[in-house]
C-alpha cells in the first residue's frame, strides 16, 4: 500500500520523496485529501525558489506565498496572530490585530528580504489595480510579510530576492499538492539540525478543514521529538557543518540562537478574529510536541485565518456573517496542534541535504534511521 | 429654556441638581433622550448606596451594577476591555478577552470589596438558577467586578459591603434616568479634588446609541479641564482636607497617587469583540480631555459591550450574527470620547460635598464658580 | 538506589508515595535538591486542605499559597503572566502587568472561592500591618488569586472556603518538601481523567533554580502523554464516574469542557518583568508535552516571578538592580518547560483516588500500569 | 521679546518661522533648552527631504531617522511601544516587545516605502560592519520603520525613496535644533486639514528630560483643539483642495479615513521596557488633547525609549542596571502628554502651504488667525 501512496504522490507533484505519514509515523487525527493547507477550499500556495551558484555566491532562498482565497479573490479574511517568541518579523500585524482582517496573502522569505517583498507586493498590487485585475484591496497596503534566517546556507547579504521573484510566487500560486522542503522561502532553512523548509498538513473537523503551512528553521538537534520519540538524541552525529568554523559562524541546530518558525493556520470554519488568535496560540503547542522550547533567538510567529464570511470586509453597512461559538472550538484546537506537528515533520522529511554558502552543509533527516528509531520505541504505525 | 430642562430633569428622577449640560457647558455631539447609558435599549443600572455613621465609623461606599440586557435577560454580550493604567482590579477579564463575551453584569465597588461582590454574585446566580429564574448563565461563573478606592471618606477596612447589598443592586436595577454622584459604588469617591462618583452620558450615532457610565475617583485638582478650560487651575482653593493630617493620610486630588476611574461603554450597534476593544481604548481619550494623565496610582480600566447579536452566545452550532464593518466605526469612536468626557463632568456636577471617616471632607464642584470660569474663557454655551 | 530515594522522600515529608521520577520516568534536565518550587531560596508554600463530609455534603477543596520571598518578607517580586486560554480567573493581573510586580503571595483555590480568598488576604494583611508585622505591602491591595473548578468532587456551591482557611495557608507556609496531590487548592481536582491536584518540580540552570508548582485540573484522558508516551490512550478504562449520570453532570476527563491548570514558575535568576512573561509563556509548552491542547473550557493561566532584586520595589529614587540579558535565557526556557511537565506528572502520581459529592469518583493514576506502559514503549529510565 | 526669540531660532537653525510657544500658546510644563527631542542627551535626528517636480511627478516625501544614542553608538536601548489604532505599520515591534530593546534607529517614511527603508538600513548596517564602523548591532536585524500616508501630495506609487536617501538621513543625523514641518518623512503630510509633518518638543522632569518627535498626518479639521481651544471649528474654510475632485480622491482633514501619526518618546531616565510602554500609552493622551479620536483609518503607533542603562544589552552575564520605581513615574506621564501635545502643534506651526501631485494643495495653519482665536478664548499667554 505504501507503494501506491508513493506513486500517487509522484503523480500529484514533482515531490518524489514519501511524506512523513508514508513512513509509518503515527500522527493523531484525520488529514484532508492532500494533507495540505490547500485542503482548505480556495487556499493557494506559490513558491519562488532561488537555488543557484556555489561557494561565496550560493543563493539559497526564495519566497512562499499563501493566498487565503486564491489569487483571483483578494478579499480580506478574518484573521488573528500570535508571537510565541518575537525574535522575527511579521509586518502588517498591527492592522491585522486592530481590524481583524488579513488584507494580503501571507508572504514568507528570508530575514533580509522582508522589505523588498513588502514593497514589491504593494507595487504589484498597484499594477493589478491599473489593469483592472485583482481589485478589492485597499488603495494603500499593509501587507503581511514574515521571515526566517537562512544565512548559514544563503548569501543573505547579497539581497538576492527581487520584485520579479515576488510577482512569480504571487502569480504562480495554485491549489492542489504543495511542494515541501527546499522550496520557496524555505529553500535555505535548517530545523533541529536537519535540513528544514516548507511543510504542510491538514485535519478534518466535522465538515470543516484546518490546514497548516510552516517555514521551519528552528530548534536544536537534541530537542527533536517525533510523535513523542526523542529522535534528536538518537541521532547525535550527522550535524550541520562549516568547512572553516570561526567564532562568527553560528551553526544552526548546535548554537541555539539561530532559528525561527513561521506557522500559517487556515480554516474554512466561520471563526471570528478573536477565535483565530486562539488557533494561532495553539500552533505553539504543536511546535512544543516536536521538542522546541522556543529559544531566545527564535522568531516563532503564527497567523491564522478563516476563508468563511466572504463579504464581511464590506466598506460600510451592517453585514450578516456567521460564526461558530466558543463551545465548538476544542476540536479545532486539537486539529491545529496536530496539523502543525505533522507539517513540521513533513518539512524535515521532504527536505534534502544542501550545500550552501562557503560550503556550509546541512544534512537531510535520514528516513531509514528515523524508521529504525521509531521501531525501537514501538511507535511505528503498523 | 434652561428652566424647562431643569424641570424635566426633576420630573425624571430624584436628582434635583442640574446636570452639566444644563449649566451651559458646550459638549460636542448629540446625546440620547436621557443622556445616559440607559439610552442603550435594555441596559439597566442598579445602585446599593451605603451612607451611614460618622467619625471612625463612617460608611461611605456601595455597589453599582450595569446589566447589559437587563436583569431579566442574562445572556452574554460581545465585549472588549482595555487597561490604560492597571493600578486597579477588574475580575473576569481573561475570559472576556478569550471568549469575546461579557457573561455577567458589570459590578463596581470599592477596592477591598471586590471579592465579596464577586462571590456574592455567583451565589445569587446559583440561587436564581435554583428558582428557575435567570438561567442562561454558565454553571460556573467568572463575573466582572471592578473597583476604585474610597478610603479617604469610607471605613474601607471595615469591609461593609455585604452579599445583601450586591443582591439589592442586582435586583433593583432598572432603565430610565440614572442617579449620579454620591451613589452606589461611587458613594465615597473623589475626582480632581472634588467630590466624584457615578456619572453617565450618551451619544446618538445614526440609528445607534453609545452610552458611558463612569465611577470616577481620579485626577489632581490642577489637571481638571472642562471643554478645554483649565477649571482646576482656576479653583486652587477649596481642596479636600483632613482634620488631622499625618504622613499616612494621602489626600486625593492633592497627593497624586490616589484615584482610579472605571468606565463602562455600552452600545446597541452590532460590534464584534475586537471592535469593542477599540471603543474601550477611546475611553482613555475622553478621560484625557478632562485633564488626567493617568497617574501611576490610578486604576484606569475600561470595558465596552454591545447589546446587539442576541443569541450569539449559543452553546453550539453555526450562528448568524451581524456586524458593522471597521469603515463605519469612526463616529462611534467620536461618541465614546464625547460620552466619556461628559459622564465625568456629570459625576462632578451631581456629587455633593461629603464628610467621611475621621471628618475627612471632599467639597462639591461649585457650579456657580464653574459657570463664571467658563464665561471668562468664552466657553459657556449661548 | 531507587529504594534510597524512596526512603529519603519518606524522611523528608509525610508524602509516602514515590514521586514520578522515583518510578523511573525519564525526565530531561537536572532537578534541584527537593525537585520542588521551594528549591528556589525563600519560596514558601502553604496548604489549607478541606476534606470532610460525604454524599451531598462532601467538602473537597482548599487553598494553596506560594509566598515568593517567604511569609516574613512580603516585599514585591518582579513578575510576568500569560493566559494560554483564559477560561479562568487570576485576579491582580492588570496591576502585575502594569507595574511588573507581584505584590502578594500567589493564592490558588476553587472557582467559587476566589472572592473570599481575595478579600480575606486583604483583611489579614490589614491585621498584620496593625500588629506591625509583615508591612511593606501597600495600604490597599490587588492580590493575585487564581482558581480551577472542583465541582465534580466538591460541594462548590456550599462556599466552604472561609477567611480562616486563607489565614491558615498563609501562616503555615514553609520551605522544604511540598505536599502534592489531594492537598490545598488541589484537593478536589481532576487531570486527564485521573485524580490531579498540586504538583511541583524544579531545574538547576547554572547557579540558578527554576521551580514550578501546578494546580492541575485539565485534559481529557486520551490526551495524556508522559515523556512522549501515549499513556492516556493505553488506559482507556478506569474513568471518572458518577453514580447518577444526568445531562447536567459533566465528567472531567471525558467531557472536554471541564478543567483548567494554574502554573506558578519561580526563579532566583535576576529576570525583569518582560522576561518573566517569556517564562510564563513557556509553561504552555510544558503543558503541551503532557498532551493538552488547552480546550475551550480550560482556564490555563500562568505566572512567573523572580526572587532576585530584593529592594527593587522601592517607593522612590533610582535603584540599582541586576538582570540577565536575553541571550542567556534559553536554558531558563528549557527549565520552565521541563519543570512544568514534571510537576504535572508529579501531581498525577501523588494524588489518590477520591470519592466526592454525590459519590462522584475520580481514580488515581495506577502507577504499576504506568510503569508497564513506559516499558512497552522503551521509555523507562534504566 | 518675541523678536529676540525669533532671532535666536534663526541663529539656531534654518527654521525661520516662530514655533508654537513663540506665538504665545500657553503650554503646560517646562521644556528643555531646545524644546526638542534632542534635549535628551545623545539623541540625533536626521532628515532626507524629497521635494521636487510638480503635477503628476510631484515628489513630496522623505525619511526621518531618530538615533537613540547617536549614530556613533548603535547600542540597543530599552524600549516599549503601543498601538492606539493600528491602521499603519511599525516593523520590528515583535522583537522590541519580546526583548525590551530598540536595536535600530526609529525610521519614519511614507506607507509605500517602509520596505525599502527597512532593507536599506540592513544593507547600510552590513556595510558599516564591514568598514569596522558602527558595530554592536546584531548580525541580522529587525529594524524599526514606521510610516504615514502622503498620497494626497506625493506620487506615492512612484516609490521615490531610495536606499541612498536612507543612508543620507542616517549619516546626517545630528543633535541640536531639529527642522520641523515639511521635512524628512513629514514632507508630504497633512494634519487636521492643515499642512503637517515633523514636530518636536521636550519637558524637564527633575534631572531628566522627556522628548517627543511626531510625524503627524492625522485628524479632521473640525477636531483641532489647541490648549483646549476649538481652533478647527473656528477655521472652517481654507481646507485642503484638489483641482479635479473624483470619488477616488480622498481629501485629508475632510474625509476622515486618511491620516496617521507616529510618535517617538525619548528619555534619559532609567526606565525599564514595561515602564516605557506606559509612556508610549500616554502619547495617546497628548494626541487626544489636540482633538483626535483616532479614527478608523488612522495608524496611530507610538514608541518610547530610554537612553539610560548603556551596557544593558550585553550578550551574556548578569549586568547591573538602574531603574526608577513606578512610584516616581507620574511626572513622566505628565511630561509625555505635554510634550506630545506641543510637538503636534509645533509641526502645524512650522509647516508651510504645499502644492503637490495633480495640484492638490494643503494650506498652512494661519498663525495670525490662530493668535486671534486664542485671544477670543482668553488663552493667549500674556
Amino acid at each position: 500500500m505504501k507503494l501506491a501512496i508513493l506513486l500517487a504522490a509522484t503523480l500529484l507533484s514533482a515531490q518524489t520523496k514519501p511524506r512523513a505519514r508514508d513512513l509509518g509515523i503515527a500522527f493523531e487525527g484525520t488529514p484532508g485529501k492532500l494533507n495540505s493547507v490547500t485542503d482548505v477550499p480556495g487556499v493557494e500556495v506559490g513558491h519562488a525558489t532561488l537555488n543557484r551558484g556555489a561557494a561565496k555566491e550560493a543563493v539559497r532562498t526564495g519566497v512562499t506565498v499563501v493566498w487565503p482565497r486564491g489569487r483571483a479573490n483578494p478579499e480580506a479574511a478574518f484573521s488573528g496572530w500570535y508571537s510565541l517568541n518575537g525574535n522575527g518579523e511579521m509586518t502588517g500585524t498591527t492592522w491585522l490585530e486592530e481590524s481583524g482582517f488579513l488584507e494580503s496573502p501571507v508572504m514568507i522569505t528570508n530575514t533580509h528580504s522582508v522589505g523588498v517583498v513588502r514593497d514589491a507586493f504593494i507595487a504589484w498590487n498597484v499594477e493589478q489595480a491599473k489593469k483592472g485585475a485583482g481589485g478589492g484591496l485597499n488603495a494603500w497596503g499593509l501587507p503581511v510579510v514574515a521571515e526566517t534566517y537562512d544565512g548559514f546556507l544563503n548569501d543573505i547579504n547579497g539581497f538576492h530576492v527581487k520584485p520579479g521573484d515576488v510577482a512569480f510566487a504571487l502569480e504562480n500560486a495554485k491549489g492542489g499538492p504543495v511542494a515541501e522542503g527546499n522550496v520557496g522561502g524555505g529553500t535555505g532553512m535548517t530545523c533541529y539540525g536537519f535540513k528544514g523548509g516548507i511543510g504542510t498538513s491538514s485535519r478534518i473537523v466535522g465538515g470543516y478543514t484546518v490546514g497548516a503551512l510552516v517555514q521551519c528553521n528552528c530548534g536544536r538537534r537534541n530537542q527533536l521529538m517525533i510523535t513523542g520519540v526523542p529522535v534528536g538524541r538518537e541521532i547525535s552525529d550527522n550535524l550541520p557543518f562549516t568547512p572553516k568554523p570561526t567564532a562568527s559562524v553560528r551553526v544552526p541546530g548546535i548554537h541555539e540562537d539561530l532559528g525561527s518558525i513561521i506557522i500559517v493556520v487556515a480554516t474554512d470554519a466561520p471563526l471570528l478574529p478573536h477565535q483565530l488568535k486562539r488557533l494561532a496560540r495553539r500552533a505553539a503547542m504543536g511546535l512544543a510536541r516536536t521538542g522546541s522550547t522556543s529559544g531566545n533567538g527564535s522568531g516563532d510567529i503564527f497567523i491564522a485565518f478563516s476563508t468563511a464570511n466572504q463579504g464581511a470586509a464590506a466598506e460600510s453597512g451592517v453585514t450578516a456573517i456567521s460564526w461558530l461559538p466558543n463551545g465548538d472550538l476544542t476540536p479545532f484546537f486539537d486539529a491545529t496542534v496536530q496539523a502543525t506537528e505533522e507539517a513540521i515533520v513533513n518539512a524535515l522529511v521532504a527536505a534534502e541535504t544542501m550545500v550552501g554558502i562557503n560550503g556550509n552543509t546541512v544534512p537531510a533527516l535520514p528516513t531509514d534511521q528515523l524508521r529504525a528509531i521509531l521501531t525501537k520505541y514501538n511507535r511505528l504505525a503498523r
